[in-house]
């Protein structure tokens, strides 16, 4: 269902078709959610004036109409409150603040968190274009090269799994976070997830931990939205239609480039 | 206002009236929201026998009539069906499995850490016949002497600080995480900071810290129930009636005796 309008810029890679953005994930499954579908324009860092009409220079940039709403968080309370017939992404405006705290607990803390495991990666996967400035810029916030903050990767992949245990303690009691079906404080937390899977082939996950079922029903929710999407394993989609044991191997030759904090 | 039949089994420490038990507090608080009052009856790590009534050996214990309920999340979600009229601790049942996941991460991660640095302070504070269960019950746990887990307090209270970053930046854009009041999934987290302030004398939070005024909202509420309760700094509990700044230097010789992860 189209809704005409609505313009979503998204975060980009080498490949334009590689949206890897965890923020731009949390918008693309609450619009999947409402049943909504956007034009989705490409987006890199460089193209601040691309967006300049909005009043800022982030993404995911929502346009609907005479609109301009940026920041994933907001998008969100904006199409619950103007697609309010639809699907709810809260359930109640009671669970939206519990809710922002699920989505800030995604930020600060899964995010870097998985920064650490996979920044290198998200370098190899942004446009030339980007290069410099994702470099410059996060070689500033973590206060040393890209490749100094990877360099212990078994040891942050472990810190990462760590800071999951009260996702996955909860999801031993139930299947999403917003209870029987998932809703928005699952996309907040899923879109890390993709963040990983578009940028990089490293498992974030050990096999027998309980987050994992709850990721890949979320990557085969609305039609297998987030499994199909280009990646850097499959960088032109997964096959919708194929059983998971008869796609072929992961094509990693792929060379794409990413971003680490956009909202 | 009373409801007859309720009864609440608390962690008592040497000092019976010290109720320090993080999970205890989460209940306490719950009752207090509904404007229900209970009998509170002391209970220590040995009296395993005083409530094996119930079928199973954890406190907070409510007996309510002819139930007996454990484990202070279901405490939360029987006092809200059974007095349903009563101020709601979640809003509506859609708030309730994302109010969960908070629980979880007080549980999973703030617990944890505030245990690394107040663990010898709860061994002092506990009644001399549960030091032993205390000890040897967390030293496994732990894997280590109580003297080794609390070595390194000032990196354990960092760690701890740094863990608190999601609830930090939520609370710039709202007063609770519940919203605009207080609410179960607030307590969940208050619990923690009560664990601590009945037990120890060191200040989790600095005096910038975002959480610092929430905590202090918290203690406030119901007519400042928790901060009047008695603590290690105020055994006899702090004067409902009195300012802050007129209250005496805090008596911190009391000896008193503590729990873990008590549901």
């Amino acid at each position: 269902m189209t809704a005409p309008g609505l313009t979503l810029f998204e975060l980009a890679g080498a490949n334009s078709e590689l949206r890897f953005s965890p923020h731009c994930w949390k918008t693309r499954m609450a619009l999947a959610h409402k049943g909504l579908e956007a034009d989705r324009v490409p987006w890199r860092f460089v193209d601040k004036a691309k967006i300049a009409f909005s009043g800022q220079s982030l993404v995911p940039l929502l346009v609907h109409g005479d609109e301009n709403i940026s920041d994933s968080w907001r998008i969100a309370l904006y199409l619950e409150k103007s697609f309010s017939a639809r699907p709810s992404l809260f359930g109640a405006s009671s669970a939206i603040p519990v809710a922002h705290f699920v989505n800030t607990w995604a930020d600060a803390t899964l995010l870097p968190a998985i920064a650490r495991v996979i920044l290198l990666d998200i370098y190899n996967c942004v446009d030339a274009g980007d290069r410099s400035y994702l470099r410059s810029s996060r070689e500033k916030y973590f206060g040393m090269s890209l490749e100094a903050v990877v360099a212990d990767q078994p040891a942050h992949l472990s810190a990462f799994r760590t800071a999951l245990q009260p996702l996955r303690r909860m999801l031993k009691k139930q299947d999403f976070i917003c209870g029987e079906v998932p809703a928005y404080a699952d996309y907040c937390v899923f879109g890390m997830f993709m963040w990983a899977r578009c940028c990089s082939t490293i498992e974030l996950l050990e096999d027998d931990d309980t987050v994992l079922p709850w990721r890949e029903r979320l990557l085969d929710s609305f039609g297998r939205l987030a499994r199909s999407a280009p990646s850097r394993q499959y960088p032109d989609g997964r096959p919708l239609m194929t059983e998971e044991g008869t796609v072929g191997a992961p094509n990693s030759a792929l060379s794409v480039t990413s971003g680490l904090d956009r909202n």
